[in-house]
């Protein structure tokens, strides 16, 4: 498929049993053209559904707003119970910049839909992280804290007073989340120690919650069937947060132990450009661009 | 387009000026399913055009096919004078393997393209690079060297019988090399100095002819301008003499004329793999696999 603009979509249904109603929810996902469904998995234990789906910015915006409105007629949250935090039938739809679209398109996307949300299905939204209207709604876990049976209450304060719709849940389908955020990249760095206070004291030195790097979250992780200990680490905008950056601040703190670094792991999906930054700073690239790749030149 | 299989190709045909023909030479690639053509450019001065086209073997075959069909009925080499060697009206049909295609069916797709070039449009054959029969046919500039008007004699010669075609030269259309071929990265190596002989002298450690990376063309290049010389290197298999390998041995032979890497530069094309090498050496990355790159699922 030929997309000359790409924006994710990674949005969060409350159904992670019911195969039937899967399907339908992901069907809209499937058939519009320049539209491209990645993957979904749906998880018993958590009772919900994740679906990772790409496209043009117009088109992907469609698909979201059918699949919600499918979840919101099949999925009754005064019914639902599951392992994971959850506030809505739909509970977050978190739009990420790809190819050719910025941050501030993402976040255009993220308001149209919420927009969308609240007057058709009459589901109060909160926009969050870059798209968030106040400091407080940046995080999920703030504005989900309370989940679907504590909302009905909380959305009636005024510090909660949703961006989009009615300041009253959904009877069935609570609430959701919608905001722009960057690409995440799991990325962990192994250390030639099996002391794991070692990898949480850099850990604790790397992340931005301890002065560290800015989009940056840390903590020390042991690998019992090496010996070893990691930094593992979320880069939430590699943009700005590189990863070779990233990378070389551990290999700089964990000197002061005699420790080095003797590998690393991207886990999960990676944008290339990510990549693609930290080849460019070890080999010193002057005026390279993305363009270059072969790759990027077919997708067009 | 979606392209699971990706070979690329890159024909040179000997037409550089007559826009009408050049446009009948490239639309084969225009018009067919799972063909894709990234670039086409003519040199008046070499009176040679050079397309760059990417799809799947088989499509990809069919389009080569029909427009060296064309080239064959609308060049008259007999008439042609241009500033670069050529020995045919298509001078030389490299396969290059990207994705998800190896090397060995790069090899098969040129043998297939060879014998029908030969059987069908009567144009004798040269096997050249990865898919050469005989060592002395590795080398472009050694088969079509005495050109055109040279080659209906050399092509007696029992070390020059074509692979494929008749033993004689096409009247008009000549003669035309076919091969495997690994993508080329062109990379270059800037160094804080002005004095040329500096790069020329590490040029001739790293690259093969000087005992050096098997892989590897290079020579010193003076960047007038700026007032510093660089490495300016042909990587012509990425997969076996990697950017980073090649990078690293310019620096530690620089060092000895305590001069020192300031920057370097990819020119052209590159595939992602080239880049994302240099990344997971760097960062030490373990177990990567190219699906973790966002971009190439995407590309399915």
């Amino acid at each position: 498929m030929a997309l000359s603009r790409i924006m994710e979509c990674v949005p969060n249904f409350s159904e992670g049993r019911d195969k039937e109603k899967i399907e339908k929810i992901v069907n809209p996902f499937r058939t519009r053209e320049g539209v491209k469904l990645l993957n979904y998995s749906n998880d018993e234990d958590h009772n919900r559904l994740v679906v990772t789906v790409v496209g043009e910015p117009e088109p992907l915006r469609e698909a979201v707003l059918e699949a919600v409105g499918i979840a919101v007629e099949l999925i009754d949250l005064t019914r639902h119970e599951g392992q994971h935090p959850r506030m809505g039938a739909v509970d977050v739809i978190p739009f990420i910049p790809i190819k050719n679209v910025t941050a501030e398109d993402a976040d255009k996307l993220a308001k149209e839909v919420g927009q969308v949300i609240g007057e058709k299905y009459g589901v109060p939204v909160f926009l969050y992280e870059k798209s968030a209207t106040h400091p407080d709604r940046e995080n999920l876990a703030k504005i989900r804290k309370g989940e679907f049976e504590g909302m009905a209450e909380k959305i009636k304060e005024p510090a909660w007073r949703p961006d989009f719709g009615p300041a009253a849940c959904h009877p069935t389908a609570g609430a959701v989340a919608v905001g722009a955020r960057m690409p995440l990249v799991a990325y962990n760095v192994n250390l030639n120690t099996g002391d794991l206070s070692i990898a949480d004291a850099i850990a604790k030195k790397v992340r931005f919650l301890g002065g560290g790097l800015r989009f940056c979250k840390a903590m020390g992780v042991e690998l019992t069937d090496r010996g070893i200990v990691q930094v593992s680490m979320n880069l939430t905008d590699f943009t700005k947060t590189a990863v070779y950056r990233a990378h070389e601040m551990v290999r700089m703190e964990a000197a002061r132990y005699g420790v080095s670094v003797v590998g690393s792991e991207v886990i999960g999906l990676v944008p290339m450009q990510a990549l693609i930054d930290c080849a460019e700073y070890y080999l010193g690239i002057e005026n390279f661009s993305i363009d270059q790749i072969l790759e990027s030149r077919i997708m067009e």
